[in-house]
């Protein structure tokens, strides 16, 4: 039997998944468990997605390929909508991909070659190391801290990790999973950075309206005299609490970037119809359901670190956008305890389910005692689902 | 200003969508424009799939991300499908990818490092070039030929191909772009080579039930005994006529590849939801609506050839199943003479577009003289399709 390939074997499993199986063994046992691993909003879809989508359905007789760049009118609600942040970005900018993960890889993959480097601040996005390992590139972590609430580090330690392979630097803003919104000081850094040593910037802005506090969210678009070096990467997912979508785009001013992306573009021909369709009226329509799916995560922020707050030994900032934190737990080895409170601990048959973040980090041995907790239910459960796992802390290791 | 990546700009164009702006510059002088050189057919999708589409549209309040694997109901359905060839595949070897691109894609780095190589017959589906690109492989092409209709040459011109970095050889059965069903014969042979050398093999079965004349499939699951070594690549676009749901899967009963497309899947999470909803309902349904699909195809398929006949100094073979045909044209360079055909030539306002074929060879030079025909429209528009293109050959080079 032949084998499978090296960097099969080296990918990595998600940590956001990989204790679905115990998950899956608690729920057969009858025990309900919260799921805090995952950013799976239980908010309702805006009505007018779904409606849009069985009107297509009801309508339509052939479901075709689209172009591969997405649908024309898709492109124009995504340049209306950018518009309505001060950026401004021709429909032809915008090239749709099927979810933020494309958005990643093919972005990845327009800019560097196998072996090259980009430079990412760890904790991070876990899914980049699976992404960066089918675009067979390197992920060079510049490490922030819980302590800082996950800020940008001074200039000399990001730069000190640009070599010769570096072509980018990339920025998830509003923070997955950290839920730091960073400050324009801290994005102008890193713009001057990419533009002192000629480089990329990929800047993942899915969260960003997730901001709280009167925070206001800095795009790299802002910066248009360096809008050749600046792409930037998004979703609907969150956005549109419309995970399954599947529905994602990229804006590049930069040409040779955007022909690049066309012909990855047409080999996989083209991002799914009907989501697009959805995609359309969500954006059409994002005025009116917007600022109240904010204020609810704002809620849920609060409900979590009070809660957490209350925990003896747990250590967090108070999150300033997105849906997650990442929090140090009193533990050596967060995994164990994150199995554990699917194995052996419930309350009233009731768990907790997080994500250990070691697997959000590169660099070997950091997050262990951390995990990522994303605020995905309703206050009442959310505070439920937190006191729990303070009772899960007292019992673990006992 | 950084540059793209080289693999960036190696990215070969979609030679079937490439010479998309010619077509618009058609249109937009007020020509209708045939298309033959996508296979995007005009048959109607089963309102099967649209009706199971709506009624999740008009009920579900989240649009939730499903499991990476797939939604375990589809995974069911096409268990229950393949039983109806007598393959017996069980739903946990089935792994439902976005798309066929995603099945081939995800095949290649499961089971490929960066330099190693799949044999694959050319003329072949001309993505598989960008996929390659993609995953960072080399695709070692064997010459078939229109006067062979484009069946296998003999094993040695296989083995010959064979070298130390090659690690599976890639069959498209029945194929794009040729049409060719290869014989019983012609697949064990690959088997036989495969098992011979340790090798994978990929197979592309997209058109299983695409064939003609009473022609049967032979599916490469059908050699038990080589079970671990075979992983079949599908998708539902062609036979549910639903090429914009991007819905595909991988079929394998190796687990170390199973694990390794659940670590890429866990990456890029999901497939899309609804559409997987949508594919449930074309699998369920699929008796109701497939053999007057195929039938109305060869109707098709027999007015292409009968009309290609007529011209004179084209050669091709009838073709066997899919529906595509490659034509030799008695021309020097088919792409000079497809875009002729839209920028400069139309019969009573209308002209036909083809895809050149030598964007579906590997090796440098071939092809030259020879076009891809998808015959995707109704047999009155493919017979006036055909010979405006017969009127045009008379006109090209005058």
């Amino acid at each position: 039997m032949p084998a499978i390939s090296r960097r099969g074997a080296a990918m990595p499993a998600s940590p956001i998944r990989k204790l679905v199986p115990y998950a899956n063994e608690a729920k057969k046992k009858g025990i309900h468990v919260y799921h805090l691993n995952i950013g799976q909003p239980d908010i309702a879809t805006p009505p007018v997605i779904f409606d849009a989508i069985a009107e297509y359905a009801n309508t339509e007789k052939v479901l075709p390929y689209g172009p591969s760049d997405g649908l024309p009118e898709l492109k124009e609600a995504i340049s209306d909508y950018l518009k309505g942040y001060n950026i401004d970005v021709a429909p032809d900018e915008v090239f749709i991909t099927t979810a933020g993960s494309e958005a990643i890889v093919f972005s990845m993959m327009a800019v560097a070659d196998p072996g090259d480097e980009f430079i990412v601040f760890e904790p991070f996005y876990t899914n980049y190391n699976g992404f960066a390992r089918m675009a067979d590139v390197k992920l060079v972590p510049v490490t922030t801290s819980v302590e800082e609430g996950f800020h940008l580090p001074p200039r000399e330690a990001i730069k000190s990790k640009i070599t010769e392979r570096t072509r980018g630097i990339i920025l998830c803003n509003p923070n997955n999973p950290t839920g730091t919104v960073y400050t324009r000081d801290e994005v102008e850094m890193v713009m001057e950075i990419a533009k002192e040593h000629d480089l990329f910037v990929l800047s993942d802005e899915v969260y960003r309206e997730f901001t709280f506090d009167g925070r206001k969210h800095t795009s790299v678009l802002s910066f248009v005299s360096e809008a050749d070096r600046v792409i930037v990467m998004d979703s609907i997912s969150k956005r549109f609490s419309a995970c399954g979508a599947r529905i994602g785009y990229i804006v590049s001013k930069n040409r040779g970037v955007l022909e690049t992306l066309l012909k990855f573009g047409q080999a996989r021909l083209c991002p799914p119809t009907i989501e697009q369709v959805g995609a359309i009226a969500g954006f059409r329509h994002i005025s009116e359901f917007m600022s109240d799916m904010i204020a609810e995560y704002e809620r849920r922020r609060d409900a979590v670190y009070e809660e957490l707050m209350k925990i003896p030994g747990v250590f967090t900032r108070k999150p300033e956008g997105a849906f997650y934190t990442v929090v140090r737990l009193p533990v050596e080895n967060a995994e164990e305890f994150a199995i554990f409170m699917l194995k052996d601990f419930n309350i009233d048959g009731k768990t907790t389910m997080v994500a250990p973040a070691n697997g959000f980090y590169a660099t070997e041995g950091k997050g262990q005692d951390e995990i990522r907790i994303a605020y995905v239910l309703e206050v009442e459960q959310l505070r439920d689902a937190i006191r729990i796992l303070g009772e899960g802390l007292k019992a673990f290791g006992k």
